[in-house]
Formats: structure tokens, C-alpha cells, sequence
């Protein structure tokens, strides 16, 4: 039996299926050309709200007409695509997008205009199949998680709370050695109760495992995720959530170099590609901790000391590669790292030409990162906005 | 606090360091050349038994010598290193392999015979610092994970059992749309009691996650688990402790293709570089449930009818590449490759050129996947040894 809280998703998914396509069945009764309104997913139509601080959709709509040429095929995938989500939700199936892609995939034989018969396919690769799927997120205002089409996840997490999922409650404290993993669909999740002061993000799995059995959280009263690298959507998602619903501060420990600055910026201002996401998914207030360039170098601005002596900047440093100056470059031009401090940190960066893992501060002893970077990171407030 | 049993862990790592490390200290006391024999990790040295199904480190030894030119950087490696992890387990300390490379990473000035002055990097890289981890691990007996090394996990858990993992019992039944993420120590984990018929290992995560969803460890009585694809050691080592403790069967399903088969054949037979783990982490008796390519195609021989329909191979059905059809040769050339079953999967591949996706197969209905293929394929038998 599907958990209660999968039925009640899939209705509400349902009748935001029916009152939109309503609307298009309609028209089409009334003799009206087959037509779509659709908000654009191109990088002109994606901008960077100052006041937000996030990466949203502007409202640029392209209009999908079945009866254009140049429109028909699309339109065809669009309303073949909601057909069989549509299905899956009446089904109660939990499809993936690689699913989708699958059940759509079909040759379609017709007669052309001059009574040849041609064929073609549905869809080909899988990048035609979900960039319909993205349209009809946008055109539905409703995200894929909420359609109950699942997704590899990577999320973990433990700490102090527990949490109602399907039917079950979960004890994020009790989870001994190993961690709670992320469900796909992280808004059914319920929060029930949270003892904790913060949120830490850990881009690195195995640097997460060491904090989590070393006692961490227990000890700074701390939620610890990881999101195993580059975070899919659900660890953002619930990342989000434990900020704006719990008011939990969020920061970020990824590696120093443009790599994990990539990462706190998708966690925090949401992705270029997939903006329209980010209003969802993004949590604007989250603090990017470290490891920075001034924890290695020091900062004769703010007297700031190096957390690394000469000799372990020496062993530990890492030559940046030509793809890593070119992507710090890339940074460069983005607005919400165009600010005074990631300004200071890229051009330390682009200067010294070198990189540091986290793991690197790790082997100075897990309690050095553990008790004082850290601890003491937060305490100073010695993080970048 | 550290759970007591990583403090009984550790005790045990500690005893074995020393009881190894106190004959080279006494011998080097009796004025003998520091020398240590260590089994060969070589492919030269790589044995598959097949009475045991397994691959297995053969007799040879080296010796590492101090006093001999070629041999002293090794030497001085294989102490260091031993004396990083000796500390680490003394200090309560959880490091990672990667840690280790930085924690032993310096330069070492000395001056030569004609007394000038050098410096030699103790390493430069991390495959040499791994290198030498792993000579511990089959010098001391003692894999490291025993040695409280962690590292990245990506396997999940979930079925009606509940372990003893640090000072928690988790019950793998309640972890709502989530699940359990197998910590990176799975030998420290005490299966407390357990509801089940056999184990289920699933290549992709996604997958994973839909039969998750739609209750089939509990309908049909299994313990779920993904490895989220190639298998890292502790998913290995807690699929052959359900196996080895429990009396398990274990089944695995992948992909259709040379990818998916060597999946299952790390499971079941070691890999081919890390032969000297096998012995504790493979799992001899699993079993390949599918996709095989006579899932597909159907066998005559066997009078067995493929589960696809014509039309769904036309759909479904993936081109193999060019290093696809390498790789599935050089499986050829494995003895455990080398059966009845598994020269006609590999002959049709080769024929046919042809891959599928488990993705393929969950899209003609996730019940179709749940309730028929992998019930049936296990009452029929429908496996590959």
C-alpha cells in the first residue's frame, strides 16, 4: 500500500493536471487552434533577482502551437509526455525521468500531405524527453518531485530531529554509524521536532562521515548533511526547508577552489540551467564557510591569521589546473559573485594559482577542524555571505 | 564519546600493530637488516580458486629491505605510513585515505654519501600513499576499514531487520521513502534480527528507489539494497555478511551490459586489483538475476520467451558501443566468465550488439518489474551463477 501522504500528493498533482489541460481541451472545443503558453527556460529569460538573491525565471512565455510547422513536434511531446505522467499519477507508479523517456518512446507512422507515408519517432534522447518534462513543470508551477517521478539521490543526513516520512517516524539521532538517506521527494517529508542551532552542509561524503563519528553534531548541536559533491535537487530542497520552515542557519564547507564555490552557489542562488527550480529549491541566506582562500593565506585587511603554516601551505596546496582558472574566471562574470569578498577570494585565488582540499585541514587532526576551525569559523561570523 | 564498539576496534587494530611491528623492532635490535615480507598484491599473484569461487592473493611474497637502493623509499613509506595510522587509532582519530596522503606528505632533506645536501618527498601522490595502505592491509592482516580508515559510502539499506550499528538499533523496516545509508565500518554492525527470504542488490539508485516505493521488500519479503553502481567495500562486506551470517541468498540486478556484469562480478568474485579483499568481501554463491540477455531475446534451448515483445526491443533496446563490445571480451577472458550460462550471454551481446537499461523494463509498469519479472525470474530460477 502507498503511504497516505504519496495518495494525497498524487490528487493534488492530478488536479493541476485537469485545471490546466482543462483550459486547453476547452478552447480546443471551441475550434480554437491547439496552443500552449509556456514561461521560457532560456538563458535570456533567466535573471538574477538583486533583492531576492536568487536566480528566477523572468516572464518571457513562448506560445507552442500545434498547427506551426516548426512547433508541432514539440507540442506533440509535450502533450504526449503529460499523457503518460498523467497515467503514472492515476496509476499510482513512481516513474523516473529515464522511465519517461522510455514509455514515450515510439515511432509514429502517418500519411504527410501528399499521402506518403513517413515515420518518426517520439523522441530520440533523453534530453528531448526532459526538457518536456521541465516545460511542464513550469507550465504546471508544479516541480517533478510533486508528480512522484523519483530520482537517484545522494542527500544524508543526521542530527538532532525527528522526521515523519510515508507512515513512518524517524529518529535522525539513532542512526548509529551510518546516516539517514534523503527520500526523493523531500516536501513530504514532515518535521516534527529539531533540537539543533545550525545547519552544515559537508560537499565531501567521507569528511562528513568523520564529522558525524567523531560526534559532531552532537556536540555543536548541529544538522550535518552531505551532499556527496554536486547536490541534486532533493538535498537542496531539504536544505531549503530546514532554513525557511526551522529558521536554521545554513553553511557550506566545500573544498577551496572554483569547483565548491560552485557548489555553495547552487545551494544558495540555485542553478543557471535549471532556474526556475530555485524559488523552490534555493536558500538565498546560506553562508559559505569555507574552506576560503583567506583561511589559507590570512587577510592583512581584517588581520586575519592563516589557519595553515607556511609548512603545511607548502605540502598541502594544490597547483589549480587551467580548467580551474578558467571556471574562477567564469565565476567572475556571475552578479552574486561580484561582491567585495568573493572578489578578494577569486583574485587571491587567480594569483596564487593554487587550491586546497578539505581533507587537507582534516589531517591536521580531525579535532582541529572538528572543535576549532569550524566552531570558531561561526563564532567570528568569518564567513562569506 | 566514541561508541565503545569503535573503542573495542580500535584495541584490536592497535594489538595487531604491535604484535607485527615489535618482531621488526626486535630484530632490527639484534642488529638484522630492517626487512619487511609482504604478500605481493601483482596480478602475476592473483589466483582465482575455483573450489572457492573467489579471487585470492596467491603465495608470493616480496621483501622490503631498508639497506637496498630500489627498496628504501618503499621501506620508509610503509613505516611512515604505519606509524600515521598507528597514531590515528591511538588518538581516537577517524581518518580517511585521503587525509592520510596530506598527514604523511612532506619533504624530507637529508644529505647523501658525498654529503651533499637533498630532498625527497616522502610521496607525491596519492596512488603512492594507497599504495602502501594497501601493503598494511595484507602485511597486517587487518583491512583497513578495521583500522577505523573511513571513506565515501554510497550504499543504501532497507527490509525488515534491525542492526546494532555504534550505540543505536535501527530498525531498517521504519525509514519512511528513505533509507539507511550502510555506514563505511560494516563489520562494527550487529544484525540483531531479521524477517527475510533473500537480498536484492540494485546497480541503480533510481531503481532502487521506485521498488522502495511501491513496498516491495515488504511483499515480498526481501532486504533491499543499491550499491549506486560500481560497489564501494562496505556495501560489499554487509551484502556477504547477509549472505555468510544469515544464510541470504543473493540476488543482483544491473543493467543489460558489460558494466552491470562486472558489477556483479565484484560482488561475487572480487575485483581484479583488490584481490586481497575478496576473501571478506566477496560473496561466491550471488547470483545474476537479470537483465540478461536471454531476458531479452528469449532462449530456444531453453524454450524460454524473451520479456520484451518485438516492438519494446525496437523501443527499448540501446546500440552497444565499440567499448562496449571490447569490454565484453576481455570478460571472455575471465575463468568466471568462462561458463555455459555466461559464453551465450556474452555471444548473444556480441551478436546482437545490443544493450538495455533496467530503466526499459520498469517502464512497461513498475508491477510489471515488481510482481512479475524478478518474482518470476526467482521461482524459475531463472539466474546466472
Amino acid at each position: 500500500m502507498p503511504s497516505s501522504v504519496d495518495m494525497k500528493a498524487r490528487e493534488q498533482a492530478l488536479n493541476v493536471f485537469w485545471s490546466r489541460f482543462k483550459l486547453l481541451i476547452e478552447s480546443i472545443l471551441r475550434g480554437e487552434e491547439p496552443t500552449l503558453e509556456i514561461p521560457k527556460r532560456t538563458l535570456s529569460n533567466t535573471i538574477y533577482d538583486e533583492a531576492r538573491k536568487l536566480l528566477l525565471l523572468g516572464p518571457q512565455k513562448l506560445t507552442r502551437k500545434l498547427f506551426d510547422a516548426h512547433e508541432a513536434r514539440k507540442f506533440m511531446q509535450t502533450i504526449l509526455m503529460a499523457k503518460i505522467i498523467y497515467e503514472a499519477l492515476l496509476n499510482n507508479e513512481y516513474p523516473t525521468i529515464r522511465d519517461l523517456y522510455y514509455r514515450g518512446k515510439h515511432t509514429i507512422v502517418f500519411r504527410d500531405h501528399k499521402g506518403r507515408i513517413k515515420e518518426e519517432n517520439t523522441w530520440d534522447e533523453q534530453k528531448e524527453s526532459d526538457s518536456v518534462i521541465r516545460d511542464l513543470e513550469v507550465f504546471l508551477g508544479v516541480l517533478r518531485e510533486e508528480m512522484l517521478i523519483l530520482s537517484k539521490e545522494k542527500g544524508k543526513v543526521v542530527g538532532n530531529m525527528r522526521i515523519r516520512s510515508g507512515d513512518d517516524i524517524i529518529d535522525l539521532s539513532k542512526m548509529g554509524h551510518g546516516a539517514y538517506a534523503i527520500e526523493p521527494t523531500p516536501d513530504l517529508i514532515e518535521f516534527i521536532d529539531v533540537d539543533a542551532e545550525y545547519v552544515l552542509v559537508i560537499e565531501k561524503d567521507a569528511v562528513f562521515q568523520q564529522l558525524h563519528r567523531i560526534g559532531f553534531w552532537k556536540k555543536h548541536r548541529a544538522i550535518l548533511i552531505t551532499s556527496a559533491g554536486q547536490p541534486d535537487r532533493a538535498t537542496r530542497r531539504f536544505v531549503r526547508r530546514l532554513n525557511e520552515e526551522l529558521k536554521l542557519p545554513v553553511y557550506i564547507l566545500t573544498d577551496a577552489d572554483p569547483y565548491g564555490w560552485y557548489i555553495y552557489s547552487v545551494f544558495k542562488i540555485g542553478s543557471i540551467t535549471l532556474s526556475y527550480e530555485s524559488e523552490r529549491l534555493a536558500t538565498p541566506t546560506a553562508r559559505f564557510i569555507g574552506v576560503s582562500m583567506t583561511d589559507i593565506y590570512g587577510d592583512s585587511e581584517k588581520k586575519k591569521k592563516p589557519y595553515l603554516t607556511d609548512r603545511e601551505r607548502r605540502h598541502y596546496i594544490i597547483k589549480a589546473k587551467p580548467a580551474d582558472i578558467k571556471r574562477a574566471k567564469e565565476l567572475m562574470n556571475y552578479k552574486w559573485f561580484q561582491t567585495k569578498q568573493w572578489i578578494k577570494e577569486i583574485n587571491i585565488f587567480l594569483n596564487k594559482k593554487s587550491k586546497l582540499e578539505i581533507e587537507a585541514l582534516a589531517s591536521k587532526g580531525l579535532r582541529f577542524l572538528s572543535d576549532k576551525y569550524i566552531p570558531e569559523k561561526i563564532e567570528t561570523k568569518d564567513w562569506i555571505e
